[in-house]
């Protein structure tokens, strides 16, 4: 392609994507097919709500039994329509929803929206509906947003396209949060713990069973909206990594932070996830790491996800990626009030610093006793004004990244004097200030809110929220940019499990160090490694080799490699009757100080990763794993290095010899260069165990897997 | 002492606490010390709580400088009173608090509690003088209450002894709920919160520095206390393990369920405690163990502390204790909002399980249609009749511990429809029912708390509430109560470190399977232990013999060993000059399969402890350890041998020869009756190693460190 097609091929996208989003989000007409005039159901929602939030756009509704729907006349079919439509949401049984499709794509529709149920999430039929409806869509040009999909909103024009009960409130408060839930009925409590919080709306949208336009390409869209300023996901599970990844970073770079609460932490919240949305078993530590990497924050709690809101808003973009654990200052009237927050602080990594000496002098001068202890107690006998000036002047202090203030009982009984001195200093100094109110005291954080001060119900959301801040700021570089991919190596298998020697060859292709190793036969034992040796049987077919007695280790002349080989092929014709075996693989015999596995993994939700963890037993007892999206960068594989404890050993622990840290580092980027390999995808990789040396690496057994053909296509 | 003698000392000793319960909660007079007649200050704040909550005792302000406050004469000092007092509230000046005392005793006062300041929490000489403070109380008979509390509050009779602002509100909710609070500020915050949900108050105490009358103490009274119900603790520290203890077992079996929020999760917030409270550092490990061991249930949010009160209150005698995880049966409008819940309770090891068939059939019959998934999700089409008939009938069932209805949207906006079919269905059955609002539906909480339905604001709040509920059941047996004392064996040293042998000789005697060792001289080296043996140098002042050479393995011989002695020797006389040797301890050499370490600590807050922790290396990169309060049961060292993950490796663990679990236990059982040693107080103990083998355990390496003679004295 030259860069004028490329430009050209930009720009039609780029159009196409306002096309999109304006037919979703502020529609010109609407179709409500399957609108009822009976007011108690739920389909007579989206009319009522669309008048009450003064949609100013055509709507139409559509209804097989009836002229007219509350005051507004209504057609029999969506081809009877008098105009066309931009957007039909389509609240038919199930088995009408086909029909639907045909006629909205021949008014016009560039968006159909399905509320309808009865696809993917009840089985196989429904699955098979969906993929038919989705192929159709794509051959007629339209987009789908569901089935199963809650509805679409937005909430500045009044565009209502949902059935959502909680729209049914007499104001939606328009702000700049927007949402989008992979839960229906999350959305509207979403909305209302919002909006008792004081936050305000853009967009909202459910969008079901994702059978065409996902969260990720959502992302995406929200990005180039002027509404949105930040992003709240609520996620069950995740089905399109690879657009989420970019939009996600594409929101960082536009200072559009994004907020992800992700059921799954445990595996009882992730099987229900599975069996929930359809959607394949993956791995929640996967998923932290995915959208870690791509500079999303994930909150723990379910109230962090709006709380850090205003936060994220305000700060996300100026928080610096620090090298060290964050440092905050905290100031109080209620020292216990206080320590709630510190210790969950704690718990997150974030540190309470007490002030240096030299800030204590500085605040003396100006007439404000304080001590140097990590939460800074100012007796009730402290002036309002003193109070201000030290949070200004903390704000404005190289010694700590952000100043946490915690008010006592004043914040119930006297709100405006409790929050005085915070929304004053609020406006000196650039680094984040928030505040945690002990009692119960909604006037305070209401005042708060509204002076731009963020501000928090509990103390577990108040830590969560600004260790979120820190952690979303190291977005690292996207080591799949600049890694040359790599051609698959010509003469190996393309589908299915290598051989040994075949994994190896990859590996080694990629520069990462194996051991010396040949292949011999039974007849033909000659071979140039040096002895001592190992002898291990080489064949696709039997992966586990010690299972069938596959190995002999020590084997130190070609006597005992003789007699190796020919017990190792007794053993494996035993073993593994049908297998069809290349020969013995004569391997060096290594030494090393430490032993640990490498693995590789295409994860079904968040696609190739890399993961280090220790070898053997240690790994299975003591989960000591550490892992990233593939490819990773050096600096990557440097923290997962640290994250890996077992690494210790070698990293100058109570006088041990040291190993090779840089060597493994350099064999985790290389390794996990098997994400960008080219002309196969490969599903599962492991060597296990790499020996860590003082000089070096090595890999001593390896494992290969691809996936099959059908996987290869994909994106 | 004769059983009549035991019967007169108990009976004085219950009379002794009624009349402390009278004196301090619902005194008939009170003096307040330093109550200002300026409205705005502080101590103007308790003579008009008083007349605001209905105190009808008599109230005498004493202030030096007016002869009127508020309309009340006023005296000089509390020897000026009129009347006898039983209660004093002091606020004056530190310094004036003795004074305080004094006088308040010569008038009757049976307590006195001390808002002012300036004590054990400002450094040394503030102890100084809180435990002179403390020690005339005593002389004088009269018990103390702080100083640095913010009071004391009976709700039930308007006995407001407290300047806390919180108390300004004009309604106190009367109740059954009891708070005590080592925070003053945070009796506050606890009040209102709990308030704002829907709970009804009995006493708030605020117990300051505790030099007196402690938390234990005061948990003691409460269970006596006619209006309490459930107790909530706020912590920071523990300062009376030994009070506490039995006094949370005796709540327990009043049916008081004690629920407690403690600081100190993070590294960071116990190093905050400590220097807040002047506490001693602790371990939270240590602490948890020692909460759950005596039925105490640790909340681990603040909103949980409050929110679980109704639930405990309810159900916490009824709970049975479950050898397996509890089983939760989930149902919903919200399959999102319910897998929030679901999810948290994953991470708590509560189990949200499925119906049986049988269940699915059963309500199929009743017209209810049901699939059998873990989160059973009603159709908006079900009626609030079937809603109800389902709850019921899972509460009749014998498939699950408790019912946890999920309520959508509708909880915003049709509260009472909402809620109608819990409410209704809360009349069947006895097991636990609770219930999350999806959304913000703050009429829907209250309607439920009314109706006795425990409701939950957040999912992680219910899930934090129901797994502690079923964790409280398992009030374990009290070992310290069956186990025989032993005698500390004659001829060992009482103070200071001891030696390796006389350790052994400790363990011994308490039963634990030690080496077979000798103890001979350089002179005179015959011995009866097989070869091979290993030997070590023996002295009280050289704990950690491996790091000045004092260890030689493999011995083989008698002329092995006169050259290892000669090495030993040599060595410590170099690498520990002025070490005072017993000789050369010959022990033998001992195989095994795994090598743990069992330690004893006397913990700094809550006393004895007893330790199971993996060996070495894996000890130290991967903390897989087990403690209990000491001494345990033979069911609670089992339970610490699952808990350490490491025995998996001599539990089956992929054919891996078995290790004698047994043994292993008594080894537990008998080792943690240090803490029941008489004549001594042991401050730290250790086998490490303690080899586990197919036959038996045997300890190869003993330490024992006895605490210095004034922490013999102490309780």
């Amino acid at each position: 392609m030259t860069s004028v097609d490329h430009d050209t091929k930009r720009s039609t996208e780029r159009i196409a994507r306002e096309q999109l989003a304006r037919a979703l989000f502020t529609p010109d007409a609407v179709a409500l097919v399957g609108a009822s005039a009976d007011e108690k159901k739920n389909t007579a929602r989206p009319l009522r709500f669309m008048r009450k939030h003064g949609f100013q756009g055509r709507v139409f509704p559509v209804n097989a039994g009836r002229s007219e729907v509350m005051g507004l006349q209504a057609y029999p079919s969506v081809a009877a329509l008098p105009a066309a439509i931009d957007h039909a949401f389509v609240m038919v049984p199930g088995a009408q929803v086909a029909e639907a499709l045909e006629q909205s794509a021949a008014r016009g529709a560039r968006v159909v929206t399905v509320f309808s149920d009865g696809f993917a999430e009840v089985g196989e039929a429904g699955m098979a509906a969906q993929q038919a409806l989705a192929a159709r869509a794509r051959e007629l040009g339209v987009r789908l947003l569901g089935p199963n999909s809650i509805g679409v909103v937005d909430v500045h024009s009044g565009a209502v396209l949902s059935v959502n009960a909680v729209l049914e409130m007499d104001t939606l408060h328009r702000g700049p949060v927007s949402v989008i839930s992979q839960s229906g009925s999350m959305l509207g409590a979403l909305l209302s713990r919002g909006a008792a919080r004081g936050l305000g709306f853009a967009k909202l949208v459910s969008v079901g069973n994702e059978s065409d336009i996902g969260v990720g390409e959502l992302v995406d869209l929200l990005v180039d909206d002027a509404a949105t300023e930040v992003i709240l996901l609520f996620l069950e599970t995740i089905r399109d990594a690879a657009v989420l990844g970019p939009a996600l970073r594409r929101a960082r770079a536009a200072g559009k932070p994004v907020l992800v609460y992700k059921l799954g932490r445990s595996e009882q919240g992730e099987a229900l996830a599975q069996s929930h949305t359809g959607a394949l078993a993956g791995n929640d530590a996967a998923v932290d790491a995915f959208l870690r990497k791509h500079g999303a924050m994930r909150v723990e709690l379910l109230e962090t996800l709006f709380e850090a809101a205003p936060l994220a808003l305000r700060y996300a973009s100026h928080v610096p990626a620090l090298t060290r654990a964050p440092r905050v200052a905290v100031v109080t009237t209620t020292g216990g009030g206080a320590a709630t927050v510190v210790d969950r602080l704690g718990l997150a990594d974030v540190e309470a610093v007490p002030p240096p000496a030299s800030f204590v002098a500085h605040m003396a001068e100006r007439g404000v006793k304080i001590r140097q202890t990590p939460i800074i107690d100012l007796t009730l006998a402290a002036t309002s004004a003193q109070y201000r000036d030290l949070v200004e002047q903390m704000r404005l202090g190289d010694w700590c990244d952000a100043v946490l203030c915690v008010v006592g009982s004043s914040a119930q009984f006297h709100p405006q004097l409790a929050v005085k001195p915070i929304v004053e200093a609020a406006g000196v100094g650039s680094k984040p200030l928030l505040s945690f109110l002990a009692p119960e005291a909604p006037e305070s954080l209401q005042l708060l809110q509204a002076a731009g001060v963020p501000a928090f119900r509990t103390p577990e959301s108040c830590a969560d929220a600004l260790a979120c801040l820190f952690r979303g700021a190291h977005v690292g570089e996207d080591a799949s940019e600049s890694c040359q991919p790599m051609q698959w190596p010509a003469g190996l298998p393309t589908l299915g499990d290598l051989s040994e020697l075949e994994a190896a060859t990859v590996f080694g292709a990629l520069g990462v160090p194996i051991a010396t190793a040949e292949l011999v036969t039974e007849g033909a034992l000659q071979h140039a490694v040096p002895y001592p040796v190992v002898a291990k049987i080489c064949s696709r077919d039997i992966l586990h080799k010690t299972e069938i007695g596959g190995v002999q280790v020590g084997v130190r002349d070609n006597a005992e490699l003789a007699a190796a080989a020919e017990r190792l092929m007794d053993n494996a014709r035993r073993g593994a009757p049908a297998a069809r075996i290349d020969g013995i693989l004569v391997q060096r015999m290594e030494d090393r100080l430490l032993e640990l596995m490498l693995g590789f993994r295409d994860d079904p939700l968040v696609g190739p990763m890399v993961m280090l963890s220790a070898g053997g037993i240690t790994a299975e007892l003591h989960r000591d794993v550490s892992l990233r999206p593939a490819p990773v960068t050096p600096a990557e594989a440097m923290q997962m290095i640290e994250e890996v404890r077992t690494t210790r050993l070698i990293r100058g622990f109570r006088g041990l010899p040291r190993g090779d840290v840089d060597a493994l580092a350099d064999a985790i980027v290389r390794f996990s260069r098997l994400a960008a390999v080219q002309g196969v995808t490969v599903a599962e990789a492991e060597i296990n165990p790499l020996f860590v040396r003082a000089n070096g690496v090595v890999g001593v057994d390896c494992v290969l897997r691809l996936a099959p053909a059908t996987d290869t296509a994909g994106a």
